[in-house]
């Protein structure tokens, strides 16, 4: 069975956090929007799941996942989905709700991520906010950054499975896809804002080993030299405005 | 098996939606940060688990709840959890999925709701953020209100059990976790932004049937007549700050 996925074709976005899910499973999947419009692909396709009257269940925005019939919104959502399809999380009830609270914690993360950029109105331009974004980034690099990033230190300290492992995962011992997710904040944070996110780092030591070794995962080393990684850049979620970072 | 459920004593804030799904099934539970001091309760003894060495599984931040030995944080994560044990979702998978991307995009909206108020941090007074709080309000009224309550109307509307039924419900023709929430938002909303509000609510009449379905339970109705249920204040979530109105 191919998945679907669909998010805008040019920023890595929320869209990523499902795509190196389906890329460490090796799953097959089609990047809709990424696709060729002639043959039915594209924006266009992705825009009348939307916004368009067909679905009984709508997604609220992108990504969204298709999978034969069924429709899945919210990235969180998506994840908790194919996380046992794929073979992302563990197998008893417990460890998957803890997964998924996780992965829950890191999407309110992203959330405050994007907001130091927009903390008035996503609607608007960067240039248009940009004397309240320096204060709300200025909060987050302070408070909010070391914050998050102590609270997932403190998840990988205390997993007991991690005691004697090359490489730290945040629930048991293995890979699921709220590492892949947590690689993927670092990864963008360290590009948004490289000098607050260095410092953090330094006292995060497990956080910065779990995104080495997610890193250097082989499937995901081979999407990385792919050109389907899309790079970071100043239409997503983490921008580099070197105002931003101190 | 009483549950207990850890929350700031004086807002209904992001507890009110755990709240409400305990309510309404008559779940036994004790709210522990507004329990006795003397007795082992109230604030400290959430700050215990939450800031404790304790937990191998700790919270990122309340509300969380506690069920023997499950200690279990985000909102939408307990609910989750709680939905099948207190017959407040569906049985099937996709119903039960649907039900939490649902929650999901309320989450969404809740945050939103609570960053009008503190677009710049939420450990700085509003008072230090009111002339970015003007900015973020006008987007979240005129843009954010209208689309999400949008999308719960298309939502109920394309929900075909709901054709002949008294009350509409989000999912399937049974009430859910998710309704009990979209109540808890509209409500807030309703406070906060009694104008806005008002005028979106006209072109949702579906939602506004839920919100009064909901209020009319005759559970939450004792619930709401009696001491548990926490007005909504100037120090949660849904603040009414006259000037964000409009």
């Amino acid at each position: 069975m191919t998945y679907q996925l669909h998010y805008w074709p040019s920023i890595p976005g929320r869209g990523e956090f499902v795509r190196l899910a389906l890329e460490a499973a090796g799953a097959s999947y089609v990047d809709v929007a990424r696709g060729d419009e002639q043959r039915g692909m594209g924006v266009p396709a992705m825009q009348r799941l939307l916004a368009g009257p067909d679905l009984a269940r709508p997604p609220f925005a992108c990504p969204f996942l298709v999978d034969g019939k069924r429709v899945i919104g919210q990235t969180a959502a998506i994840l908790l989905y194919l996380g046992p399809r794929l073979d992302l999380v563990a197998k008893s009830e417990a460890d998957r709700l803890w997964t998924h609270q996780i992965q829950l914690t890191i999407a309110d993360a992203v959330v405050e991520a994007h907001d130091t950029h927009h903390p008035v109105g996503s609607g608007l331009y960067y240039e248009d906010q940009k004397k309240e974004a320096l204060r709300r980034a200025e909060d987050f690099r302070k408070a909010r950054l070391p914050k998050f990033m102590g609270w997932f230190e403190t998840v990988l300290e205390r997993n007991t499975r991690n005691d004697r492992a090359a490489i730290p995962h945040l629930v048991g011992g293995r890979l699921s896809y709220a590492d892949l997710s947590l690689f993927q904040l670092v990864d963008g944070l360290r590009y948004a804002f490289p000098k607050a996110t260095g410092r953090v780092l330094k006292k995060a030591p497990r956080v910065a080993a779990l995104h080495a070794g997610v890193a250097g995962h082989r499937k995901l080393a081979a999407y990385f030299a792919s050109e389907r990684r899309l790079a970071f850049n100043e239409e997503g979620i983490f921008r580099r405005y070197r105002e931003l970072d101190a």
